[in-house]
């Protein structure tokens, strides 16, 4: 069944408190229009920074996680002491063989002070948004001065996502592009002719990251995989690590760890999901945070191998609720939905209920 | 701003499984009144004695609660596999002299072979009427035989609903109303009036407890409390003890918990939040699921105190999840948002959005 707004019969009027602005997913796409693809991972990628800037007010905690045999549901909170939210995510990998999404989300911005939600939104088109910001900002940090080719190892539905967000903070120009899956690299680049971006499709990851000097992986398996091996990788390089971000899921050989300096965004999450679950608890790792407030070095030198250990974090899907939220102020890519009772004496829930007796 | 339902304007075609039934605050009054207050309790008491009575199946988990000097914002996930429920409430006792809801809610309910989500429902109201599901159950189990007075201490947004649930599934016919505030029991008073139930408005605790086989105590002052003081409590009475239900936040006097057999829905959560957050952390308490399930048995003798010990738990919020999900089939009482972005091929995220450009 489509969508028919004659359908909603509203027999009550609720109290503007009551109503929740939301955000659909043809709103979201309206509104991504609107801003322009680029503009808005640019600027999701600076209230990523500001809440990365800020990190240390948050209330931080690893994902609330449902585990099944087929896949994952996850909730994921956060608050500033101001604005609460949090994301509904779900992790099935084998969706994508039953035509469905690996991930989808929603989310939810709250006023802490009184508890009422303020914003609704659709997530899965976010979070790819979001993800893609947060890669791009973490290579700002960390790649090569003047890096202009990035493998793109995996090329699903962030692919696309990730190569315009290094092409618009970055200056990457050139994307290689790898999938054990040819068509998935058609695909891609389909897709990104027009962006100005030129794209290379390769046969092989070891062809893919000839001359790139941004190694991005997103391949999705629920299983330990090796998308990178040690010697396929030389001094030099920032990798982007995006996919794995479950227990006993990775995608890089250990020997690179060991070379690398790992930065992640919430160590307790990512030594659970990453990359370094392969490692010892105490391997060192720096705090992404720390680089963009500028306590700690990011690339100190031009052979150095920089690993961005990427897992997803809660204050990333905050910092882009708390976009949408100032974007569509004054706009029309939402409408309120009836989501709170809200009686006029609150002491009367009963009385309301009484009173929309038709 | 109210709802206008012209104002949603969908440029694109979402597929059905994008597609999520939502049910306002409106929508959900209106099943209400066409399911009839009295049936609904009854049936939403059913579901949630199923539910208990398959206890070891669900994932449980204490609520993930952000906590701020004003009130608190909770997540409660559960799953029994098939299904995962989440619902969304803070818990605000300031809010009320700001003319707002203390409590609000809305919950989600998924399916966990794929992660999608397949109900989103407003649940302030569903978490009354749940509530009240919840201790009448209960005391179906645990209140002396042929109870037929309840007194109702606290007359807020609950108490309605708690008379309704005593009256429609224990047979109570008497309401003794206190609270602090005249007023509010006046206002429960006139709520009930046709019900069927005879209310007494009382001038103190003591004299609303006279003659009551069950107590109710339901007050949200957000600190340690005393509603009924030790000397106040005979032998062979039911308490039903809704309020409290925040760490440093109890209603009864510590001598009574010590007279009693306490029945609980989830230890972990209760030690924390409930009235036994007074006792050590090895009194003995009873699962009301063992007792649901005829494992323990409940009232066992005339002179007995049993206590409730209620603080909500997630498994009730799934089973009134659950309830909504099968009663709205078939009904015009829900409408579906576009929440989740489902593209025809799944890895082609990106190209979905390209397709929505105007």
């Amino acid at each position: 069944m489509m969508i028919n707004p004659k359908e909603i019969k509203q027999m009550t009027t609720p109290s503007d408190k009551a109503l929740v602005p939301f955000v659909s997913v043809d709103n979201m796409m309206r509104l991504i229009h609107h801003v322009g693809i680029k503009d808005m991972l640019t600027e999701l990628a600076r209230y990523i920074e500001d809440d990365f800037k800020r990190w240390d007010l948050f209330d931080k905690t690893p994902r609330v996680a449902s585990h099944s045999d087929v896949g994952v549901i996850e909730l994921m909170p956060t608050s500033d002491g101001e604005a609460y939210g949090f994301k509904y995510v779900n992790g099935h990998p084998k969706n994508t063989a039953e035509g469905l999404q690996t991930v989808t989300a929603f989310g939810l911005l709250a006023d802490v002070y009184t508890g009422y939600p303020v914003l609704l939104t659709e997530m899965t088109m976010l979070t790819a948004m979001r993800t893609a910001a947060t890669s791009a900002m973490a290579a700002k940090y960390l790649a090569p001065k003047g890096s202009t080719t990035m493998a793109m190892i995996g090329n699903g539905a962030q692919s696309e996502f990730q190569s315009l967000a290094m092409q618009a903070i970055v200056g990457v120009d050139t994307i290689r592009l790898y999938d054990v899956d040819r068509a998935a690299s058609e695909k891609c680049a389909a897709n990104l002719a027009g962006t100005g971006l030129r794209t290379v499709i390769c046969s092989s990851p070891e062809e893919a990251i000839e001359g790139a000097q941004i190694l991005t992986t997103c391949t999705a398996d629920k299983q330990y995989a090796t998308i990178l091996s040690d010697n396929m990788v030389g001094a030099g390089v920032h990798i982007n690590a995006i996919g794995g971000d479950c227990p006993g899921k990775t995608e890089l050989a250990s020997g690179i760890l060991e070379r690398s300096d790992i930065f992640v965004e919430y160590p307790p999450q990512t030594r659970i999901e990453g990359e370094i679950q392969q490692l010892d608890a105490d391997h060192p790792v720096i705090e992404l945070w720390e680089v963009i407030s500028g306590k700690v070095a990011g690339r100190r030198a031009a052979d150095q191998i920089t690993l961005f250990d990427s897992v997803g974090f809660a204050i990333e899907d905050f910092s882009a609720l708390r976009y949408v939220r100032d974007r569509i102020k004054g706009t029309d890519f939402f409408f309120d939905l009836d989501l709170l009772a809200d009686p006029d004496d609150p002491r009367d829930l009963f009385g309301m209920l009484m009173r929309a007796k038709g």
